[in-house]
């Protein structure tokens, strides 16, 4: 284990997913802890990390992703709240899930804003 | 026929796709003219137009997910020179291609960046 | 805003989806009130009302491909309700469904399958 | 084996396929000649001879299906030459790959358009 | 129906799925017990019981598809479960799951391994 | 960068893949360097080298994942002949592709087998 990279991975997911991120960690703890090392080393530790793209369109982009995917639904979720957590305002949300109808079709986009629905309203309002 | 939606989008479709864009619906004519007119009037004329996300963020993530489904290769290479056109970097479409390894796998980034590398290589020199 | 074509989509959508399509744009009303209109004007009032096509080959054609890609389950059951609003029997929803177990494979079929014996489980008794 | 079924079943691929149908089956015997009498067994043997939905719409909802999909070009070709084969109309086949822009994106249904307009053009003139 | 092919399926389903399967059969018989009875003869007594490869590599490589597929979590438990009931031992379960986010992503990845550990939790101690 | 994770990356890649993989990475080289470098280092040093599942189980799950997918041809047959690097049979291969159409529908393992048919007509006669 490289513990730097561990460390910038475990910083990055907190600084992005949050306490969902950390959720999902603890929940591999029995079942495949390696796994939970290896998520923390690889996306966060070496792919979200890298300088060249802001965290915002990082965020967008696994948001239009993970919408036209649609198999993915809690990812989705998590993705939508790192999104809101980098600092994406609620419309670049719905706009990005809404282009998505163009490229995966129409229930893609649906069941993504049905996704946003649900994460914006456990929001604390402003 | 809307005509002032027709001609929004078919400026919007040339602002983004340039010339790809042009040839994709020339070649429509003879099969589908319809399916021509609506690509310019839905994707173009009432999507890509709206406000709320700029153009360079909805390419990104147009090109975060056709990565991602990877099924839609010639759409693919169509969005990277979009991309281009619209003021995204090369680094930035790599940066959002290499993205995808982490939620779509390694084959569908790699395909991503063999389309980046192939409509980069079409470039004129800087 | 064009309104005949808003107009020809929103009987276009009761007719084929009913009292559940209605639903579909009541829900989006306050996340993305927009989507609501698009849905109706593109998919029902561009496509869905084209001559060249009858409307039980449709609903079947979309029950087929939802039930092929498995991974838009409301919209499947919504188009296995609309299958039978525009007259397909429970005989042909099923047919379709399984002829996917051909070319999207068996679990795709079954998730079909188990879909529309919740949809037709609701209607009332002949 | 059971001759009736497989009887039964070429009779059926060689109806819907044609010559196409009969070219995948012989390529398939220095490979893994049981894979090409289970293809003849089953989709065509057991499936596509079943009473309770026509030919016509069986083959437009492959059509549809393999489009939305977007992973299996070849498939595709071979199902739009069968829809043609068993009596569908250019229009016919065009409007369902058209219909599945909503439901799994305008890149499924343009890659659809294009294969249409390819096997279109190798018809003989009426 | 071919007896001696439907004996060998409905033993082979029985071995591999336990009463998993038997459940699933049941379940089809009132919407579509044809596709019951094909589900015996086609995927269990033709592919199943065919020699080449054993059992337990059989279910891994369907844990595997299943995983990266991502779009039928039923099946997925169903298979875990079979994988289990030929022998595989929970190591090689999740190993072969966590191998998918090289493939098919992490939230693919993800969601297999989080249906490992509701499948896993069900069992009786050793 | 851990020199120890890029060596043993490096080794397991060619013992994989052989001189497939080694074009690959050249191949990146120019347009995303940093990838190269992260494709030894994540599936290569960190999954394929784990104990716990033989390589030919790992190949075989892998080529069943890519079959089922269908979209990403390159990879699959980068994978096929990885197989038969590590030790796998042709018949072996043919087996669990074949086991595919079950899963993810005859036209994924029909171009599963005609990529396995490519890459053993390129073997060196035994």
């Amino acid at each position: 284990m490289n513990d730097e990279r561990y460390a910038r991975g475990w910083a990055k997911l907190k600084e992005v997913d949050g306490q969902a991120g950390e959720n999902v960690i603890e929940s591999l703890k029995d079942i495949a802890p390696d796994f939970a090392r290896l998520i923390i080393e690889f996306p966060f530790g070496d792919i979200y990390s890298r300088p060249g793209l802001d965290l915002k369109v990082r965020e967008l982009a696994v948001v239009a992703a993970l919408t036209a995917m649609g198999n993915a639904a809690p990812q989705l979720k998590v993705h939508i709240h790192g999104a809101r957590n980098v600092g994406c305002t609620p419309q670049e949300i719905v706009e990005v899930i809404m282009q998505m109808a163009v490229y995966a079709g129409f229930p893609a986009a649906l069941n993504g804003l049905f996704a946003a629905k649900e994460i914006f309203s456990h929001e604390a309002p402003a």
